[in-house]
């Protein structure tokens, strides 16, 4: 009896054993923590990647709006507490006061033209992935069939939050950098850094007060060298 | 007292046995499981960054070999069943009537400026990664020296397709927004939109029918607004 | 006799154990270094999406720092053995020669318009994630008031190196392809491609002899044909 009660033991024993890894386990945790850590840092980077896509692709479609006057598509893609600065016609704060502004640049119509070509982005996306900042410039093709004809380039310092899963413009700032009539190239003058729009008071004053060509002005850089890290 | 040491060392190895086996093994399996699921969304993920990628340097190759009369280079780019549409000229359908288009534009020669800038992407990769569509715009510089001289745009919306493992474009459609001369801005009127090719007739009329500027006209979009979903 | 059984036993017994760990291992290790393998090979993957953004952000911003004669952030790019080759200027070796070589560019000063648009980008990085070369082309507004207004373009062939983890411009190599007054077309002729900067020598002659418009000239590409190979 004791040895039929042994061999039982034994039984029991030989299948625990063969159903399992003792000696393996100690080991293959630590594998599945690399690999788990290994994966959770490659997440965040290919998230990075994702992100920097997203938001190219978000600043581009801002400009095919704005082009063709589709205002609220493009009002749309701020976030409700969004701002905005182009130019020297002062702030506007909020997405519903952005609409505004937008809507009165004028409606698409026959003879307009209203270009904004969306170029060289700079994009950084925060190390939490939250939120992104960007630099863009647009080159201009502005002007009326009969009236004016007018080439143009602003630099852009925008913001970018990520809401419920979508990238949306937090903040949009355009520095004009040239805006030159058609017929009379940047040797012979410029049009005036435009002040205000149509009469439409913003919300507040020019956060950034410059002058745009002839006069000097660096749009200031939301990054460091990235090199030196200066 | 044997019984009682061998009983001991019984039960220490069956609890050693039972630790090691039974109690880690449905988990690591789970583990192995979560893991193996994790890395494939993450891998569709990053795949989808990597054709944005790809398909951002297929469309501004396609641009480079344009610039420069490679058109056998610019037509290998296509599919075999790939369809081109440019300006109001009609439908070409497949990779070798676009060979014969693109042959038509003219060879590479003295005085001769014909750069096609492909800028602006909003690219999207289909969920199953074979697919994917972008609109990009281009900004032209055409002309010949001691003829004319233009200044022009297009906004295309393009589609792509993954043939073994390779992007090629599946449907070019360009839509010309403004041509004008080098010396007469849009506010003094425009070209009008190209309606043939010097007597290449299309396998088909144009899919859409539209006016170039100053004639009003919003290129479609194959997407929805990115925020609103509409 | 029985004691010896018995020991026999406890020894199988013993032994199966640990054969039943390395029995339940081979599984679980293949799974793992499954695992392994996949997530090597789409940290790589992931990695040349996140370098192809990675070079973008630079020389976007090398274009930036261009525009405003931000000559030392421009300089500071470069990595320490870079060459630098524009228009007809010849090659300039190492990055101190370059920061001498952008400095000479001039000041930014009143009424001076300097913009160098990064256009275009085909990026390829290398397999070992090391090196990177790029196709990108810049429409460029210069000029000053009182003097001269000039539209140019011309097309980078550079190349980018991974040093400590952070992209530097290894070769800058940039090919005029026009360069016109402003208010005279290709049609009309074109300033003759730069020789020389103000008196600054090269350190050796032109690596290329090149015409700009209306010479014929296709800058040499540093990829094969993406779908061709050839």
């Amino acid at each position: 009896m004791r040895q039929c009660a042994l061999r039982n033991v034994l039984l029991g024993l030989l299948s625990a054993a063969s159903f399992g890894a003792a000696a393996a386990t100690p080991d293959v945790a630590a594998e599945i923590r690399a690999l788990r850590s290994e994966l959770s840092a490659l997440k965040a980077q290919s998230q990075a990647a994702t992100d920097w896509t997203s938001i190219a692709n978000l600043q581009a479609s801002y400009g095919y709006y704005v082009d063709k006057s589709r205002w609220d598509d493009a009002a749309d893609l701020f976030a409700k507490d969004a701002t905005l600065e182009i130019a020297g016609r002062g702030l506007f704060v909020g997405q519903d006061r952005i609409r505004t502004y937008l809507h009165a640049l004028g409606d698409l119509a026959y003879g307009r033209l209203f270009n904004h070509m969306q170029l060289q982005p700079v994009i950084h996306v925060a190390a939490d992935g939250r939120t992104a900042r960007a630099r863009w410039r647009t080159l201009m093709q502005v002007g009326q069939l009969g009236k004016e004809a007018r080439w143009g380039e602003a630099t852009y310092e925008n913001a970018y939050v990520k809401d419920g899963g979508v990238w949306k413009i937090q903040k949009l700032h355009g520095f004009i950098t040239f805006y030159v009539e058609f017929d009379q190239g940047w040797n012979k003058g410029a049009v005036a850094l435009p002040q205000n729009l149509e009469g439409l008071a913003p919300d507040a004053p020019p956060t950034v007060k410059y002058g745009a060509f002839p006069d000097v002005f660096v749009p200031p850089y939301h990054y460091k060298n990235p090199v030196t890290g200066k």
